[in-house]
């Protein structure tokens, strides 16, 4: 698979003081590749995450949901190649077995181990490649951060990271993150994994508070086809080694230089992933504004992003703004067509429900030839504002989704 | 463009006594055929309708709704070629100005004439254009079903009609019906109109409800891309020409058998709009069983019938059922991974949330060969069921709306 025409350099990303990430070769796959990551984390680390809707979520994503609740976190484990979804008990006893050999190994309880799988759905993980793999990852050496992304990946075409720093009183603290997704190939199931590893100290609770919303901006306000994975998952962990004063809520010093950074690591992080979408030629960004509420304009530039009509448009650079119009008034939230305004790259084509007499199509067409794409969506009747992100719909999404038997 | 692999032929369709149509050019586009379809309807004729749900709707469909309350109707008039959606006073100016020019000829009201436009979006309906094919047409000879269902069509790549009767007491009446939609081509809207015209008496009211109930289980059980049109109609006509005793409730003899009828013309007539959706080489029918509710069983058959995943791997012939389970889980409904089974064409692949250890992918293989496939989905937690349509999604979904630019 070629690498995406939309893909963007690894950055430089320090390593993380309290984090130690390693990987193996599991052989989960028949790839000469490492498939299995082991980071290993400081004794004291919170942990908060964000999971799939999916109600035929996976196994790790069940016990990933009651896991942080409890707060902490000493390792995550992430198995790439076998998404075991969909496999039973048999599954569910694959990861408790993982989360026991870590216990042990770590002296930690295996509540304290999150486990990650991304690849084939319905094969059972398999135990003894798992504990081999888990046997042979214990004694790697540390690697580095974008070996950790590559081997979390399973059909991306590039590997992902971003970093963030942020000064809590005089303490500086520093934030990475590595994600995977949305290149697909049958048979695989879609899947995001996002890690984001920090040294700060912070509450889980307040942790979980700032990762939540910061996915509500970014995580969940990405798309490439609008289907959801059954094992989507996002996981935050501050080990605490800065040793900054603990943040446990916004009165907190630091706490909102904190926040910004996470917000910039997950919205970069999410950004990546559709600039990895299948058969993606261009990233599409879209702005919606002067909606009933956020969330109204959220909905609104998803139901945009969704369309696969408005997607073949982009494909084709086309500014065919009336398919845009159907996707505003099919989005099922509050609009008045009377007032409904779109535009290209800063050039409006419609306002108030009607095509612009003096519309200059010259320089929109100019801004679809780009790789970058923004669509201006105004409705005219509140306050309400949400940016979303997208790739256009191409004869390479048909091709890696259809063309190829599994 | 060739006419869809999954075409059916035209249906020997009989004149239905109390209509007439006939048909004009108007030349709405530079085209050489007949754009412009006008049916005259008995006097006492009852009306009744559905339309889109599209908050952008266009005058058309906005009047029509306030029309059908009134419940008499004395003409249709469709123009092909031009949406006129999303222009604003102009377009509606268009619209009123055919209701007079029909009512004036007709001696009615102009509340009696319905409106349809389907075509380019955003460009006022040409008065002049429309005010010299009226004038044509109301000259012209009665036409055929054939014939009127070509002319309403735009980018259709065969012509769609369905037929049906009924007892009601001793007497027999008759029920035609013919559709467009939904190839799309840029930079066209897909729209889909839908008419049944038919010799029996029934009540405004009565007609209305059982339309509404038709089109939940067949207009409302198919798609193509999840994108709604913006001018999206059905209507229903009885000219009470065939003089049974009136229909106004399903105490009335005959109205279980009138019913009956309708829902058969309206699921013949929904299933060739899927039969011709862009690039479609395989007609899918997705049988859900065991849900809450058939409400609930529909959105999960949609959830379905929308993923591009699912679309793509029919297309690739690919008995991807993780593909199936992702959908069902993202549909927001109840649903129980663990009592969740996945079918093709009558074999399970997968049973209780786990893979079939004997499943035998063979005569699945042979399934997703042919023309038609079925997918069975059974939740295991109730007893709602419902069957949608779809088609699926190829390289020639892509290179109609986005290869060719507009």
């Amino acid at each position: 698979m070629d690498t995406s025409p939309l893909a963007l350099p690894f950055p430089s990303a320090p390593m993380v003081a309290g984090v130690t990430p390693r990987v193996a070769r599991a052989g989960y796959k028949d790839w000469g590749r490492c498939d299995l990551t082991f980071v290993e984390l400081a004794e004291g680390t919170s942990v908060a995450g964000v999971f799939t809707r999916n109600v035929c979520c996976s196994t790790e994503v069940e016990l990933g949901r009651e896991q942080v609740v409890l707060g902490r976190a000493r390792a995550l484990v992430v198995n790439a190649g076998n998404s075991n979804a969909f496999t039973g008990y048999r599954g569910r006893e694959a990861v408790e077995a993982i989360m026991g050999q870590v216990a042990a190994h770590l002296g930690c309880e295996p509540s304290d181990v999150f486990v990650s799988s991304t690849g084939v759905i319905g094969v059972p993980l398999p135990k003894d490649k798992a504990r081999a793999g888990l046997d042979a990852v214990f004694v790697a050496p540390e690697c580095s951060w974008e070996e950790a992304a590559a081997t979390i990946g399973t059909t991306d075409t590039f590997s992902k990271g971003a970093v963030a720093t942020a000064m809590i009183g005089d303490t500086k603290v520093t934030l990475v993150g590595i994600v995977k997704g949305s290149g697909m190939i049958a048979p695989d199931m879609a899947t995001m994994l996002g890690y984001v590893f920090t040294d700060a100290a912070v509450d889980p609770a307040f942790l979980q508070r700032l990762l939540s919303a910061a996915s509500d901006d970014t995580f969940n306000c990405i798309t490439v086809d609008g289907d959801t994975s059954t094992s989507d998952t996002v996981l935050a962990f501050a080990t605490g080694n800065a040793r900054n004063a603990p943040l446990a809520s916004f009165d907190d010093l630091g706490a909102d230089a904190f926040a910004a950074a996470l917000h910039d690591v997950c919205r970069q992080l999410a950004q990546l992933v559709v600039r990895d979408g299948e058969g993606a030629q261009k990233f599409i960004e879209i702005a919606v504004t002067g909606a009933k509420s956020d969330e109204s304009a959220r909905r609104i530039g998803l139901a945009v992003a969704n369309s696969p009509l408005v997607k073949t448009a982009i494909a084709g650079e086309d500014a065919n703004w009336g398919r845009v119009v159907m996707a505003v008034g099919k989005a099922g939230e509050p609009a008045d067509r009377d007032t409904l305004s779109i535009g290209f790259g800063g050039t409006w084509a419609a306002r108030d429900g009607q095509p612009l007499a003096d519309y200059d199509e010259a320089p929109v067409a100019t801004h679809l030839k780009g790789r970058e794409v923004r669509i201006e969506i105004d409705l005219g009747i509140g306050d309400g504002r949400a940016t979303v992100w997208t790739c256009d719909l191409t004869h390479g999404y048909i091709s890696i989704n259809a063309d190829y038997r599994s």
